[in-house]
């Protein structure tokens, strides 16, 4: 998916809030939001969102010395969703249809993406699984049965993670694709925004159940020009990607492969652009 | 008010949007908003918001060749609210207060806002006079005593106008204030958004029962640099200042003068300003 005119006001927006979650004084939040500013008439409205949002990330990181900013963030978001699991885990048990109660979980974990809504409150929004309001939930474009058939003849599964916390519930729906020596899940190379790391999978125990390889991008979503050779091997060779969240969609939507974009559309100009509505569920086929 | 930088991505949003209404391509929309990103470095937080806005305006009318885009806008506006005046006017008639009711009206003429809200449904919002959820809405800060007393004593009037439209909500409150030869009605000088100009006091018939002026100013909002001689003059020697808008209220909140700035809270920022929610009704004195 391409950059959009209103994606731009976005990327302003997001740098401020990456900005005040710092320690930082105004001075330095105007400063980041000058040479965001200046780095506008530089986007190329033919790469994807993720790209500006890498440039974004590295002026905030260049005006705040490189931290880790969501490292905090990131951990809390871990920890709560391992709270979770045991729940997550007894739902797929106690379900009529296993896979799918484990794929509405993966979407739902989505909903832990700082970058597309910050004050919503996460455990509200995890709560609704366990009641009736997630079945409610809007999905336009929900592939299932033929996610399911694919799954079934896949040898070669490629999973791309997107946000740590969001990175147990994948959890759960790997285990349910049971196929743990034929998949594997690819992380961000180095920290940006909330995205899942190396070391998020390893707090939450992805490394135990499957390979965990870097992509090696650091943008939040899965830019195939900046990935590893390892990654891109593995991405060729695959006969089932299962991608996660809006970053990788935004990223791989244009690219060729068998893949399976699982996200909630928290985003007007990608729901638009997916062909589904703002806050829809969405399980979609690449072709 | 200062420029919060907050404001800075509303900026972009708001251009964006100027510039759609007009038909223009999209390489054109890119080049506006590479001119606005270039623009704010320069910006001065200590300056008003208005003062941006007029920046944007002039970047936009030097794109499109300087032509008044929000023309038809204004003429649909002041066209649909003369429609709507002799039901306004019969609503006071029949209402126990009767400037009470004028001043409400002329707050509720304020959400024919263009800037800030560009979806709502003006008439819709219009409808909500003439039921009860008008009078539903909050009020935190609502000066009404004050108001009327400083009216009764007031002998040099000056009522800052804010969009075209709004004006016959206006002409409402000023013919209750029943003191036609010591009200001046000041517009903006040139077209700006859809602030009204001369043009639009004429159409709406407001230069039959008051003197109008310009106040010199071609940003949406009365920045007080940027105006004319003739108008400071009013400005210091009027005791009483009714300012219209969030413009004005953006422009003039720190200035001296005994002001009341009639407006509704459609901006986040500017109600945490005046110490109201979002979506108030307000009716605010200066000091």
């Amino acid at each position: 998916m391409r950059t959009y005119l209103d994606c731009i006001s976005c990327f302003m927006k997001s740098a401020l809030e990456m900005a005040r979650l710092v320690d930082a004084n105004e001075i330095m939040h105007k400063e980041i939001l000058d040479d965001v500013a200046r780095a506008i008439p530089e986007i190329s409205l033919g790469c994807p969102p993720p790209e500006m949002a890498r440039t974004i990330d590295r002026i905030v990181k260049r005006h705040l010395g490189n931290v880790d900013i969501f490292k905090h963030i990131k951990e809390e978001s871990n920890r709560k969703a391992l709270a979770l699991y045991p729940r997550l885990k007894n739902k797929v048990r106690f379900s009529e249809d296993r896979l799918l109660t484990a794929v509405e979980i993966a979407i739902a974990g989505n909903v832990i993406d700082y970058a597309a809504k910050n004050s919503l409150d996460i455990e509200i929004e995890i709560e609704k699984l366990f009641t009736n309001d997630f079945a409610k939930i809007k999905r336009t474009v929900f592939d299932y049965t033929h996610f399911k058939d694919d799954l079934k003849k896949a040898r070669r599964i490629l999973y791309l993670a997107d946000n740590a916390g969001e990175i147990v519930f994948d959890k759960v729906l790997i285990e349910e694709m049971a196929k743990p020596d034929q998949i594997v899940l690819a992380v961000r190379d180095k920290p940006v925004i909330n995205d899942a790391v190396m070391e998020d999978a390893e707090q939450c125990g992805l490394h135990q159940i499957v390979r965990v390889i870097s992509s090696g991008v650091d943008a939040p979503g899965t830019i195939l020009r900046y990935c590893s050779e390892e990654f891109l091997e593995l991405f060729r060779k695959a006969d089932l990607i299962i991608s996660k969240g809006q970053g990788n969609y935004e990223a791989l939507s244009a690219e060729k492969g068998n893949i399976y974009f699982l996200f909630r559309a928290k985003c007007p100009v990608i729901a638009r652009h997916a062909n589904v509505d703002l806050g829809d569920i969405v399980l979609k086929r690449s072709h």
